[in-house]
């Protein structure tokens, strides 16, 4: 039902009818709604639910049209779902309550079941019929990221405990991220089973590698995510922040269209990634200007996308929560109005 | 006197008998012997006592034996000499009293005068008598740095107040950083005036913008400080992290030297500088790893920064607190000791 979606379509670089637009974390928040509805629930509690997975997923499109719904879950909660002793703590994150220094830490890091994440495949289920037309993006914490969160206990600025790990035990630092492309290529797989139509692999914290050290510990095991999905038909998403000196590495680990953040023109991350279709890349701060700033923004940024081939409208990174939603809905309408 | 060291004569793109080596953060938390000095004093009054600006400063030139001292100070001391209401809060970082939000917010930023900062002076002029030979560098921060924690209140993962402030009220923008163009200036002036030999000016958080909101709200002011140096023959080093899309552009305003942070190799940065001599850039979270380690990232490092026309040798970023002070020591006498 979706697969003649603008988003579907631009996906594959096929024409549009017009430039489909999603936002990162366009649910959570930023939205009246989904503060409420989250009073006095956990993050990871609701992630659990799949009524509040349905409705705040939902939250969003019917506020925006928006082009696709992203699955609302958290890149944690596969690693909960295996039993990870985790936490997300309001205003700080994940944070971890043993964090990984020797292989005996990897042991709770098994195989994720289908049966694991009961909830997410009843919720995608739910969701796919309600969503009809518009198309639901599913998503995954990459190997690399969700490391980062295992191996700092929480989140980090430089990623030291990570990057030392890496370079001084590079044994368990390859048996991590085997044991995690795992997991993540298997919650990527539970969703396309039940219904989305696209996948979004985020490796958020990947640009504060060094390219060659990119290539060399992370890369294979990303790679590793996405061969594991090659039977599927369903298009995939990778990306990261801070990523220019990456993308075509990035690029080169198999996705179908790849994230850009506000640093990197679109065309020339066009250029980067060898001609795929390329997603972005408004700077989510933006947002906070008035709006003819942000139209003059969208604008660039669609001009920009249009000399690639194949433009998928998105910030940069995610919605920030002091943004007003009706500057998302006015921008929503602007690019479905653009023409080049 | 020190016209002819390694590190002066690198910065020209002469020829050096070794690879001049120094660290940014090389004074400071990393050292047992400044942790104990600090004991029961706040950063902002260190800063402000000569005595114990010259003994901090040459604590890492006695253990190290580095190519250059860096004055002990703070990007924030100039601010807080004018009359600006804040504080360096231990585990935070600078916190402003009340941020900018209007033009009225601008009344403190009155120009900077040498006697505004008097134990900066005297602190300089006795370290050139006890460093000798070995050069010092002055520094300041940026315009865009110092606006970032003005508008901001302290330190931020996004900066979204100082874009939408950049954006939504682009005069009070281009005054607040002309104001702070003069007073960098100034700062930088009384460093060089009191006897350093090179000034190294830290648009740390540059990399967060996108290259055309760099170029039209940044650049100039930028500019404009290097400009204002221009009658002082003094090499400028010019330095900011995650700036791989901004290399050209920082260039462009003057420096003679860019710093690079770990992200691009040194050989494909100096291409982007237009062939100026370049400084860096290990991974300052490789020192966390076994020597070996830093040892073989470091010859990659030298390898690269042969390639380009004039190379020192330094971090991609500062010290982090948790490195071992021994892996600075063997890291300095290995550039020392390097052969191409």
């Amino acid at each position: 039902m979706t697969a003649n979606s603008a988003f579907v379509r631009a996906t594959r670089g096929d024409d549009v009818p017009h430039v489909p637009v999603w936002f990162m974390r366009q649910a959570g928040r930023s939205l009246p709604e989904y503060r409420s509805l989250r009073e006095g629930l956990s993050m990871l509690d609701t992630c659990q639910r799949p009524e509040l997975i349905v409705e705040i997923t939902m939250q969003p499109v019917r506020r925006y049209g928006v082009d696709a719904a992203i699955l609302y879950s958290d890149i944690m909660v596969p690693l909960m779902a295996v039993g990870v002793d985790l936490d997300i703590v309001p205003n700080v994150g994940p944070v971890i309550a043993s964090p990984v220094k020797t292989l005996a830490d990897l042991a709770p890091l098994r195989p994720l079941e289908a049966s694991d994440v009961p909830y997410v495949t009843s919720a995608v289920r739910d969701l796919v019929t309600v969503l009809g037309k518009t198309p639901l993006v599913g998503f995954a914490g990459a190997p690399f990221t969700l490391a980062s969160y295992l191996v700092e206990g929480g989140p980090s600025k430089d990623h030291a405990a990570t990057k030392a790990l890496m370079h001084g035990s590079p044994d368990l630092w390859h048996a991590l991220l085997s044991r995690l492309a795992v997991i993540s290529a298997a919650f990527l797989r539970v969703q396309i089973e039940a219904g989305v139509s696209a996948v979004q692999l985020f490796d958020s914290w990947s640009g504060t590698l060094a390219p060659s050290d990119y290539q060399e510990f992370v890369a294979p095991h990303t790679r590793a995510v996405f061969t594991a999905l090659a039977d599927l038909d369903v298009p995939r998403i990778h990306f990261g922040v801070g990523t220019g000196e990456l993308l075509g590495l990035m690029a080169g680990t198999g996705p179908d269209v790849m994230g850009v953040d506000w640093r990197v023109p679109l065309h020339e991350a066009s250029r980067r990634v060898g001609g795929r279709p390329v997603q972005g890349n408004l700077d989510p701060a933006i947002l906070l200007a008035p709006w003819p700033v942000v139209e003059e923004q969208a604008r660039r940024v669609l001009a920009s996308g249009r000399r690639g081939s194949g433009h998928i409208f998105n910030l940069g990174h995610g919605v920030l929560p002091q943004t007003d939603p009706d500057q998302l809905a006015r921008l929503t309408e602007y690019v479905h109005n653009w023409k080049p």
